[in-house]
């Protein structure tokens, strides 16, 4: 398979694994560049054969890099995916496309002229090997007709300085993808209600319940709780005509130990999606070989995401009130 | 112990059970008399030492009846109660108190008359042994302070000729109970919510989502699906600042056979809360015996549960609008 | 149902739980003595009715006694049931019916003089509900033919002084038992095993593997590990022709907290098998009270199992060979 | 990475999952040649850039392979992986190493020679991902001291012809790879025991049983059992002195359906250790591409598990007789 030479913009923690992975367990792919704006974090996250630069524009238009990932900031993520998409290189960005749908917008229109395709988004649960089986199994009749979904995302603890606005924006976000990716059938109607807050992060609204209405009917309630405690812990139940389907379980032990049988839960995303970031990343390099599109998530779905956001930001502004999602034309 | 002498009002399967469980499994109980307006149904439920009449108020004023359960129709159960009340003799009545509000608040304001305490009521999920556990669990700080709930009520097939206001009065209704049970904390506003439907049962919303509040101002999602095929499935969840509570699964058995594992749900609620519903009627029974006030649910609960299921209902026909919970005083 | 007056003999742990259960749960029984050696202890088991002696055979001539429960210590079984037998009252014996194979085939030659049936064997675990499941899904051919079976029988710690032959005939002699009412085929052939002993209970083996076949060829594999620390745990798994049926775990609820999901056990057999204890009772009380043989366990079963516990010492004590069982007539 | 050209000989479905692996999921390498005596087998194996051959001896020397994967006939395993050897070129042979002690042995020795470390052993369990954490959680003393372990490698079905030796030689052998690599202590004395057999596969016992002491003094159960019908399952738990460690269920949903709740099971191993192989793979490929010893088992391994196997044979052909294990010197 021709090697494709790929660059990394950021990194932190999502760029560094980001590196480590497509070096280490991705098929066909080189990382030969490394850019952050803060060098010495570059050069920590260089493996062999790659260069660190501070600098993401002569990352993007350098000859050793075919390809682009971006993990830097969010808010960098539009005016980087915009350069890249003007260089005609592919473009892997980390969702969220961009932290505004105006933005989001900017990002499609530009991928409109560039070519559709030539931008990948970072949605990486539709890789993640259960969600993959749960979706099989729903078309595959397996609950028959579905009616209602249950998805819960619980984290340990919220970043210093959280906001509510960003359990949104950061967190719920996956859900606004997962959702119709599973349903196959766009969000059209949401609300947003407060549970008690918890008291270990002043400030912020936590946990949070989102309910989502898809354009087949389908209601799914969504708790985000960033500060759970207990561990990281991602669900999803459909309930149909015919039955259920719902994640399992991801631990791979059981312990006894002090009146107890126990299973772990991971303290972040990191393990739990270590293998959906491996085949997002395994299947964007594919398509970039071949110069396919790929079968990530793309611009629009970024669009869309982003304007459910911003519909349940207004429900929560605006005392749970239902807003329908309007979707601007590109 | 003194025998408890009682009467059986209802010889449905609801009434016949009681009998039955009275009988076999409660000690200090003898079942006198079964009533029925079928004579040939009040028959088939009698046990040893019991007998049949057709005339429950003949029941309720028998010399040989120190006590009355009342299992027949709903629409039948504020009378029923009353003449007991009025009787001076203790009443256990399966849930609701009444199909509405206005006759809940006459039975309890019947009993403030005949003697606080003289009436019980069956919601008998106060006394599964897994309810218990989860409310034991929760007060002794296990999850940390509750801030959201999720509550699932499904079951195989609705009866002929169910109504979306079934759904609340005789489904949910348990839901409105044990969640204020469990929180200590009376439901303060609901909204109700309309997933799609199933083309199983037309004319009937079914599932059906419930957004309760407490006062507390824990949050807790109900869904009710009473054509859920696959199962009885009775789950709750608690999660707090420090973890979550929730029921396990009460299967006994693990099978394994064509490709998969599995775990039998019951086709209706009898095998889940059997033990229950002995338990219950072992408190009731040791309480007529002494004179106490039973641990059961009581008036007051019947009217709380009835005021949250007609806010509901309110709900439902205002287009899932938020209410507010007013209980009249008594 | 007329009422049947029990005697209790001993009221250490298991006794003083027998009279609680036959006083709380047990329809149509009354305890109207409790006889310990300890006045003291006999007194504090006391329930409403009831008198406290310290003689256990004037127990069994009281004419207030219609039935005796043995619950004192093994050593004791042997002769108070012969008593009671020849007071030609029925008693319940909790299992071991006697410490050795003479013995028990003392008690048995004494029961066919007295009546068959007149004695029953506490082993309750017939009557928890779940090996119940286990055996009516194994008869209605829910695994297919058995082939092998594994039992797992763990504990917390051992109590004082426990010896390796403490641990099959205390402990392993229930599955001794139930393996061949499961299969409904006896044991022929033993031998026996030692894994690593574990440092925490220094002169004992623990824990101990034994294999067992039935004389339908099902080899059983069963550990007993008095010391496992961690819980009482009680497993059970048959594996057929066409798939395997297990004991699921018993546990009401599931936690999450500290990185973890789990599920308690309990500290020791009470809570396990408080419902086979009540159930066993009731059972006995039953065909007590309409001069039935009780469906509990008997008299030979009492033997055999003691049959099998020799042969199984046997082993231990000759390098783990394998025994044939023989169990001499009556 | 500098790309690591490889040659696969076999392309029956292992071997033919190990093309599609190394070209699709591992980093690094390139399949250049695929051998199979079947000319056309081998040419519906190829991928991208790779050649068919009917000669795995002009494979071997083949100018454009730099590394060997044999996972053609077991018998043929001895011979291929001595060719390599010959040839000085690193390769990684599928389990078993060859059929017999003897041919194990001749190939030990003859790495001897061609230099320590470059022949690997296809025993993948040990980079399953949960294997690797059961081992993870020993070391790091989760459990406590290990005292006893229960191992169960069951299947869907029996390949046509399969023997009682096969199950020891060609499935069983897997524990007596993973039971001294997670306990790291050698197995030094086995037994053998035939519980009844199953119908469905005249003239094979299955399921069959196995006692394995490994020199710490931990004992062993490993159920082996090719016709179990109802799915792919392995189970591993491990029982130390404070506690339990064992595999959990793999299944990634969890559906309800028809009064059940259920987890599917593969029809065979490799959906199981889809993981395992890449992994395994990946960790060779780094291996030979940096010149150093490979992480997977190695020859030595492989002659200690078919002196294990060999043991459990005679113990089989003998009564089930304890046998201590001799592995000769190389």
């Amino acid at each position: 398979m021709s090697n494709v030479r790929i660059g990394v913009i950021g990194a932190g923690n999502m760029g560094a694994d980001h590196v480590t992975t497509l070096h280490r367990y991705v098929s066909g792919a080189t990382v030969t560049l490394v850019a952050d704006l803060n060098a010495e974090r570059a050069r920590s996250a260089l493996v062999p054969g790659s260069r660190a630069t501070t600098d993401p524009y002569a990352l993007i238009a350098d000859p050793e890099v075919d390809a682009v990932v971006i993990a830097s900031h969010d808010t960098t993520h539009a005016d980087l995916a915009i350069a890249a998409l003007r260089a005609g290189k592919p473009v892997m960005c980390e969702k969220p496309l961009a932290p505004t749908l105006d933005e989001c917008l900017r990002v499609a229109r530009e991928e409109q002229q560039a070519g559709v395709g030539l931008l990948s988004l970072g949605f990486m649960r539709r890789f993640d090997p259960a969600y993959v089986e749960l979706k099989a199994g729903l078309v595959g009749g397996a609950c028959g007709t579905p009616l209602l979904m249950h998805c819960i995302a619980r984290g340990v603890s919220s970043a210093p300085g959280a906001t509510s606005e960003f359990s949104i924006t950061g967190s719920a976000i996956h859900e606004f993808d997962i959702v119709p990716w599973l349903l196959n059938s766009p969000i059209i109607e949401v609300s947003w209600h407060a549970p008690r807050s918890t008291n270990i992060a002043p400030g912020l609204q936590d946990p949070q319940l989102i309910l989502l209405r898809t354009a087949d009917g389908v209601l799914t309630t969504v708790e985000v709780f960033l500060n759970a405690r207990y561990g990281y812990d991602i669900r999803c139940e459909i309930a149909g005509e015919r039955g259920t389907l719902a994640l399992a379980d991801p631990a791979r032990l059981v312990k006894t130990s002090e009146l107890a049988q126990s299973k772990a839960y991971p303290a972040d995303w990191r393990p739990r999606f270590a293998d959906a970031y491996r085949l997002e990343l395994q299947a964007w390099v594919d398509a970039v070989a071949t110069g396919q599109i790929s079968t990530l998530a793309g611009a629009r779905d970024g669009v869309l995401a982003a304007a459910v956001a911003e519909a349940v930001i207004t429900s929560m502004k605006d005392g749970g009130r239902t807003i329908a999602i309007e979707v601007p034309g590109e």
